[in-house]
C-alpha cells in the first residue's frame, strides 16, 4: 500500500508564523515574560522557519528574541544572514563570528535591553527536555548583567508547540507516510545471513529516495526473540532464523519527524515471542483508543500497561509508553504515571507500549497519531497484526 | 580515481581508550582539575566509545565522569545501559529516566563527591565551541551544592580532543575517501535542468551506498557564478548554464567526519568566476603547504588571505579559513587572525579559503588534511584545478 503521494508545500506562510507568535505571546503573558529567547534548531525554526544544517558546527551561538509585543529579532552570525533574510524575519542583526571574546553576547544583551519591561522576567531554554545551546559561561554572563531577570522558559515554550498546526501536521503525516511504505517495502529487500548494518543501510537509502530530506536516528537491533535495548545500534550482528529484527526511524520532511519502529521475524520466531507481540499489538490499539481529548497521558499509559503487565512484563527500560513528537524525534508530553498532560486537538503523539518478557528479549511497538476532535487519527500505515517475515 | 577501499574496523581498543583518558588525566592535573563531567556525544564519546543516535531526543540528560584518577564513571538513562554495557567502561550507574524530578543529578551528585577534592575544581562543557547538554536549571542546582567548584573545562576538553590518534586519522582518511569518490562521479549523475535539491538527494545516496554511516550536514546551493551563502539550502532552485553548484558535507564513518565541499560548472561559467575559482586553488595550495608544525593558525590564515585579497575579495562572511574536524563537523583551531594555536602533528585540519567577489557572488574551497611530521598529508582527493562541468 503506497500512502505517500503529494509532498506538502515546503515551509509554511507569513501568516501561520504570525499565528505562531500570536499564540506565543498570549502564552507568555500568561507566564509573565517580557519575551523569549531561542538558541537551538527546533526553537529558531518554529518561529522564524530558518532552515539549516549548519547546526551541527558548535562554533557559533544563534539567537532569535521572540517579545512580547511586534515580530522576532534574529541576532546571527553573518553566515546565516542571507538565508535568515529569505525567511518572514524583518529584524536580523549580525556580527562577523567567530568573535570568541564577543560572541553575540553584545548584540543580543541590547535587543533583550531595548525591549519594554512589563514583568522584568525573559524566558530561556533552561529546563526540561531543552538545551540551552551557547557558551553557559556566556549565559551566566549576561544574566548577571542583564537588568531583568532571565528564568525557565521551557514550561511556556513547551505549551506553544504541543499543539501542533494543520500545516504541522500534515508534514508530519506526509514522512509518516514515507517510513510506512518504506518499513513494507523492506521485507523484499532483506535476506537471512545479511547483517544489521545492511539492514538499515538499505531502509536508510530507500527512504531517503521516497523523499525524505534525513534520517537522523534509525537504530536497528536483532536477537533471538526479542532485543536488549531499543536506541543503539546497527551493529555487525548477522540476522539468523528466530532473530527478531527491530528498526526504529526519525526521517525528517521539511524538518518535521516521524517516530515509529517497526519488527520484523527472521524466519519463524518463537510461540513466546509471537505471544508477546501479539499482546503489544494490543496495547498499541489499546494506547490509541484512549488518546482522546480530555484524557490524560495517565490515562493512555495505564490503558497500555494493564495489557503489558497480563502479558508478563519483567520490565520496560524506556521508562514510558510514548511522547510528543514535531520539530524533534520526541517531545513532550511523556505516556507516564504522574505526568498528568491533559490531552488536545491536534497533539501529534506516538502510542509506544514495549516490555521485556524475559532477560535481554525487549518487544517495543510504535505508532504515531494526531489527535482530532473525533478522536486519534493514525499517521502511521497500523503495523501489520502478524509480524512481517523475512526469509 | 577510487580511494575508499578498506574500512578501518570500527570502534577502538580498550588500549586506545586507556591512552586517551591517561592523557586527559595529565592535561587534567595542568588545569588543576579533579575531574571533568561531560553530557555531549562527541566528549561522551571520545572517552567511552558509546555510539548511539538516540541524542536526538532531547528528553534525557547523559553524564559521563572522568576523575583525576582511574576510568571513566557512566551516569546514564536505563535505556542507554545495555550498550554501555558493550563498552570498556565498567562503572556504569542508572536511573529509570525520565525522572523530571530527579533526572540523574542526584547520581551525578554523588558521583562527583565520591572523587578526591585534591584541586577543588571540577571542568564542565561550559565554554567555547561547547554546549552543555543538561537542564541548565539542573546545572545551577548541581552547582550550588556540591562543594567543589565547576569550571570551564572546555579548553582542558578540546585539549584532549584537537590531537588525533592515529586511529581516529583512519576513520577521517575513510570518510575522506568516500566523500571524494562520491563527489566525482556526481558529474555523471546531473544535468543541467535538475534543482538542487536532486544534486543533494543523488549525493547522499551514493555517499550512503559507499559506506558512510550518515550524512548529518550537506548544503548545496547554486547561482549565476557563486552563491550568496554556504551552509543553508538545497533549495528547488534548478540549475542553469553559467551557474556554480556549490556542495559541502560532513558525512561519518564511525563517528568521525569529512568537512569539505566542491563546485561544479553548470555549462559555462564566466571569465571572471573561472579566475576566482582559479585563485581560490592556489589559495588552498597556500593554506596546505603553511600547515606544518610549529607555524600557527594566523600563519595559516595569512598564506591564504594575501593571495584573497590580491583576487579582489569584497568579503567573506564565514569568519575564518578553516578549522579542526573530527567526532565535530568543526572544531577548534580557527585559522583566523589571532587565534594563535601552534600546529603540530596529528592535528585533522581544513582548509577553506573563500571570498565574495561580487555582491552575492561568493566561491569557497576546502580540503581536509592531517599534519604529519613531514608535514601536510591530504585526506581528500585534491579538488580538480578547473571545475568539473554539469552538461
Amino acid at each position: 500500500m503506497t500512502t505517500a503521494t503529494i509532498p506538502p508545500k515546503r515551509g509554511f506562510s507569513p501568516a501561520e508564523f504570525e499565528q505562531r507568535v500570536a499564540r506565543a505571546q498570549q502564552i507568555m503573558h500568561r507566564h509573565r515574560l517580557d519575551a523569549v529567547f531561542v538558541t537551538t534548531p527546533p526553537n529558531v525554526r518554529y518561529f522564524t522557519g530558518f532552515d539549516s544544517q549548519f547546526w551541527e558546527s558548535p562554533t557559533r551561538p544563534w539567537f532569535v528574541v521572540v517579545p512580547l509585543e511586534g515580530r522576532p529579532i534574529a541576532v546571527i552570525p553573518e553566515i546565516g544572514a542571507p538565508e535568515m533574510a529569505r525567511t518572514w524575519v524583518a529584524d536580523i542583526r549580525t556580527w562577523p563570528a567567530p568573535v570568541p571574546a564577543d560572541d553575540g553576547l553584545s548584540l543580543l544583551r541590547s535587543a533583550l535591553q531595548s525591549l519594554p519591561a512589563r514583568f522584568g522576567r525573559v524566558g530561556a531554554e533552561l529546563g526540561r527536555e531543552m538545551t540551552l545551546r551557547m557558551p553557559v559561561i556566556d549565559f551566566l554572563a549576561l544574566r548577571d548583567g542583564l537588568g531583568s531577570e532571565i528564568v525557565d522558559g521551557s514550561p511556556a515554550i513547551w505549551e506553544m508547540r504541543l499543539i501542533k498546526t494543520d500545516a504541522e501536521i500534515a508534514h508530519i503525516a506526509y514522512i509518516c507516510g514515507i517510513a510506512s511504505d518504506a518499513y513494507e517495502a523492506l521485507t523484499g529487500q532483506l535476506s537471512i545471513g545479511e547483517n544489521e548494518r545492511e539492514a538499515v543501510r538499505k531502509l536508510r537509502i530507500d527512504i531517503a529516495r521516497r523523499g525524505a530530506d534525513a534520517t537522523p536516528f534509525m537504530p536497528g537491533i536483532s536477537g533471538p526473540g526479542g532485543v536488549p535495548q531499543i536506541v543503539c545500534g546497527p551493529h555487525d550482528r548477522t540476522l539468523e532464523e528466530g532473530d527478531i529484527l527491530f528498526i526504529d526511524t526519525g526521517s525528517t520532511y521539511d524538518g518535521y519527524f516521524c517516530d515509529f519502529d517497526r519488527n520484523y521475524a527472521i524466519g519463524r520466531i518463537g510461540d513466546e515471542a509471537a505471544r508477546v507481540h501479539e499482546a503489544l499489538w494490543l496495547a498499541t490499539e489499546a494506547g490509541i483508543a484512549a488518546a482522546v481529548p480530555g484524557a490524560t497521558t495517565d490515562d493512555i499509559w495505564r490503558a497500555m500497561n494493564g495489557i503489558i503487565e497480563n502479558a508478563g512484563a519483567i520490565g520496560n527500560n524506556v521508562g514510558r509508553l510514548g511522547h510528543g513528537l514535531g520539530l524533534q524525534l520526541t517531545e513532550p508530553p511523556s505516556h507516564r504515571p504522574g505526568d498528568g498532560t491533559v490531552i488536545a486537538e491536534n497533539m501529534v503523539l506516538t502510542i509506544e507500549p514495549g516490555m521485556e518478557y524475559a532477560p535481554g528479549k525487549m518487544i517495543v511497538h510504535e505508532e504515531n497519531i494526531v489527535v482530532t476532535a473525533d478522536g486519534p487519527r493514525l499517521l502511521t500505515t497500523r503495523a501489520p497484526r502478524e509480524m512481517p517475515v523475512i526469509r
